[in-house]
């Protein structure tokens, strides 16, 4: 190996040994007649002293340059009392360099990638992504995935899981996204799939009798992206048999402590579980961050006889929600252009306002409170603040439309008020969310599934056939500080039940058979009880690491508009290729 | 859980103890009143009794067929005296089943999944996939293929490397085979590729200092398939920097060393070295099969005055080749027959005929060789068999034409013979075949990479400008059993290096900057030198598990003409999807 030691590994144990570094220089200085270089690779810096009376390593030191390569020779010494640098791990010694060869020069970097780094847009960085990675912060968060994916598959090899690979060019899968499409060649005029998940086939594994089923798969959607979304992700993809949905969540929680535990050193608790209704219910989300001590209150009930039209209308319409949020002492804490804020806020999610009262001495009754709202709802509104647990000094909040925009409008702003406020009252709060509704009403009558078409429902075939609207699947989400980390439930083995949420869905036995014959034939054969669940590891990962963007744990991601700005992928392709593939470009209107 | 043990874990250390089963049921038998279920799962089989004793469970085990689903609790007990089955690992008891429980039923298989399995079409195999897979020999593959990837990623994890995930949506890569081609939707016009190799995205990692990186990738092209050929296949990808072409063998010698020892108990030697020359010398192959003892022998300088033609036009050509191969003891063992079978194959690699002589016996000169040719090259055949150092009772084959077609004919031929012969001297014979050509010319003065354009040849820019006919590369391939399992080579890392390579190459500097201006922009930055290399998964494990097929050893293969017989993939999509992505079909002709 060219090396002996890496930069970053150098320390005092080290002292007075020689030893030989390869890197590339973070920064270089000249001061007192000697040169200082800051020699830097994957593992961290190193500083370099190069001095005059060794003249030919003193005068490629002295040429030397930003992220020139270098390969250093040199002796590890103390750094001189008063010069030592205690924010870096190697910041006791130096290194006396004798020998240097420069193994490449560099051009001036577009962007500085040490200290100086600050603001550097981010089309820039995607552009050169081969030199944003280099900064440390990025290495270090691209290490860190690198462990992550270590310490699952070490887990899940422990657990008996079989790593299988699955097709990526394969048939549309049933997710419901928009799919990415390959044409064939050898068949032209047909279409391979890129899969948006492995369902089927680890379905399918199971079938096979694998038993126990992982694989760290790339997963694609097609789909306009927001901030947080890529085109291709990645997936924990996991399946197993005879299983029950506790054995499941406990082998994916057991993976979760130990990952936390090991890489970040955080012990939890055994998850809380909180089924959907009680989630919705309390959070306003079925993905609740429970590090905000804020709970939403019914008060449907006590609005029936209001007037108030903004109340009146949701007391009276069995889809309307009545929701009130107490935040304790916030009444100091919040001014007016602040609730202002928040009623523009939980405008985003559709709430046409945001009614608050402030409790400013409840011994003086109605007079007590301040509030624009409160004239409206006088006959009640003791009672109302009674129910919410008010107190002098409290501000309470209210959501009050169908309970959609409700529950979207409170539910975030119940998170957002929790930070504006430092209310947190933990750092790390996980939960398992269980027994989601099994549909959702997309139009009158018509019903698509919550996860997917072959979630088990709670139940038998014929509870299902004769209340699908209040079905509810045998489905788990892992919840991390409000965000959804996996989900995944048991699914169908029994081709009955299979037909019955295929009607419910009101899909045909002729469209089934036509998208997943394949499937319902392995029902047929002995299939046994199983079901799984995926984990996304791009967020997982972005939590862990505590990345504000998706894209800063993913090694050359695409841009919002699915473009990756290093390769310039998409490009045109030549008409030889398209006629191969028997397909042409659509003309563009007016060309 | 629903189980307390595999089928297959079950042995003498339980009995007495009660356990609860899961699994298929693989066969089904009544003898003497009662019913013997052989039940299966991913660990193995063993056999279950149900007696009248317990109704229930008699009346269910009566009714189940083939392939049923159960649960079985029950007792282990030693089986009797004589009906113990040595051929299973618990062979020696059986389970008393006490209380069954019908999981799922099944219909009768399309194919026997038990030892009734023979002789079924490949076809319904791959249409049924996820039934053939029950067949504990496939199982079986895929958990060792399983096992493969698992210890290789331990190997790599603990020597420091990083795994990380490279694009599948991207640009057209460098390899030269067919891209497959996804359209962009908010792009029209433009098209993703799937990538042929992660290669290009490894060399950048170096570039930003990940210093070793590996992946397990997909990588895919679109070609006409060979029987051995996937249009996805899976590859160990490992990239390096700063360390030498040895430092980068040692490494992934070290893993096959590992991978062999712990998965089949085998123990390899250092691997042997040799030149791509030496390897062409001796056996016309640059993926030797040292199991075979049998070598070539040049002969081309004998023949120069020969009249016989089918010597002397290859002997006086410059690109001809005149080879030897002796075949020791054959004569006796190789009937007309075989060696007129030999001719034809050969044939199939271009040779217009097979020479050959039987040595009966030396002591009566040129009177004891018998052979058609003998009376074409009287003059110099005792010289020639003594170059050879034949012995009575051999068999000498030779090969004349170009040298392509020699080396292509006897390389082939010489291994064919060590098999049909049992000549093989061991079971496993890996080695590196390192210093291949650079170039390789495709037309007068036109010049292709050998292996791609950023291999690092060996010496200057200069002596590559000077003779680039003459130029190796700083690669190596590990080959085993005449199998190339892996190569690589040390990467170009210098812009003046890569320019005159794209140069000799006949690539412009406007096409090389259209097709890799983000490597050349790199190359600019402070690359560092590198290299790795990659292996084959799919081959490898093939190899390992002596599987005849690559299909066998993928849980979803695609047909040679790249078909899922399971999903139908590819298939025809909506209209609107294809209008989505600007596209459309291309009529066909007559319609």
């Amino acid at each position: 190996m060219m090396r002996t030691h890496y930069c970053g590994s150098l320390n005092e144990s080290l002292i007075d040994q020689t030893v030989t570094l390869c890197g590339w220089v973070h920064r270089r200085r000249d001061h007192g007649g000697v040169v200082f270089l800051d020699m830097r690779d994957r593992d961290g810096l190193v500083q370099v002293v190069v001095d005059p009376d060794t003249p030919d390593a003193f005068a490629l030191a002295d040429k030397a340059r930003s992220e020139y390569v270098l390969k250093i020779t040199g002796r590890v010494r103390q750094r001189y009392a008063g010069t030592e640098n205690p924010n870096m791990p190697s910041g006791m010694i130096e290194v006396l360099g004798k020998e240097i060869e420069v193994l490449n020069t560099s051009e001036t970097p577009p962007f500085p990638l040490n200290d100086e780094f600050a603001n550097v847009g981010e089309e820039i960085r995607l552009k050169y992504r081969f030199l944003d990675m280099r900064r440390p912060e990025m290495l270090q968060r691209m290490r860190f995935r690198s462990q992550v994916t270590s310490k699952i598959r070490n887990y899940l090899d422990r657990h008996g899981f079989l790593d299988v690979e699955t097709p990526v060019l394969t048939r549309a899968t049933p997710e419901g996204a928009r799919d990415y499409l390959v044409p064939s060649r050898t068949q032209q005029g047909s279409f391979f799939a890129l899969p948006q998940s492995p369902q089927l086939f680890k379905q399918l594994l199971m079938v096979s009798g694998f038993d126990r089923y992982y694989q760290i798969a790339k997963c694609f959607r097609d789909e306009d992206l927001r901030a947080d979304r890529q085109p291709e992700f990645t997936q924990i993809d996991i399946e197993t048999s005879f299983m029950s949905d506790e054995d499941i969540m406990n082998i994916a929680e057991g993976m979760a402590v130990e990952l936390f535990d090991e890489l970040l050193g955080i012990k939890f608790d055994k998850f809380p579980r909180m089924t959907y209704a009680e989630a919705m219910r309390r959070f306003a989300s079925d993905k609740p961050d429970l590090r905000v001590p804020l709970e939403l209150v019914d008060v449907k009930d006590l609005m029936q006889d209001v007037e108030f039209k903004v109340f009146a209308g949701p007391a009276k319409d069995p889809k309307g929600r009545i929701a009130a949020i107490r935040v304790p002492q916030a009444a100091e804490k919040l001014t007016r252009s602040q609730i202002d804020d928040y009623t523009k806020f939980v405008g985003i999610y559709g709430a046409k306002g945001l009614a608050y009262i402030k409790v400013n001495d409840l011994s003086q009754g109605v007079a007590g409170l301040q509030s624009p709202i409160v004239k409206f709802i006088e006959p009640i509104v003791l009672e109302l603040l009674k129910r919410v647990g008010a107190e002098n000094g409290d501000i309470v909040f209210f959501g009050a439309d169908k309970a959609k925009v409700v529950n979207d409008a409170m539910g975030a702003l119940r998170v957002k008020i929790g930070h504006d406020l430092n209310m947190l009252t933990c750092e790390w709060a996980p939960l398992w969310v269980v027994d989601f509704p099994m549909f959702e009403e997309v139009g009158e009558g018509q019903w698509t599934s919550v996860h997917h078409p072959f979630t088990m429902p709670h139940g038998t075939v014929e509870d299902l056939k004769n209340n699908p609207a209040e079905a509810t699947s045998v489905a788990y989400d892992m919840v991390l500080n409000g965000t959804e980390i996996g989900g995944g439930s048991l699914r169908i083995y029994n081709p009955d039940m299979q037909k019955a949420v295929f009607e419910a869905l009101g899909i045909g036995e002729e469209e089934a058979q036509e998208k997943f014959s394949f499937l319902l034939d392995a029902l047929k054969f002995g299939a046994p009880p199983h079901g799984g669940l995926a984990f996304g590891l791009d967020r997982l990962v972005m939590l862990m690491t505590g990345a504000t963007s998706i894209r800063d744990v993913i090694a050359f991601p695409k841009t919002k508009t699915a473009e990756c700005l290093m390769t310039q992928a998409p490009a045109p392709v030549e008409g030889k290729q398209l006629r191969e593939l028997g397909i042409r470009l659509r003309e563009k209107v007016g060309e």
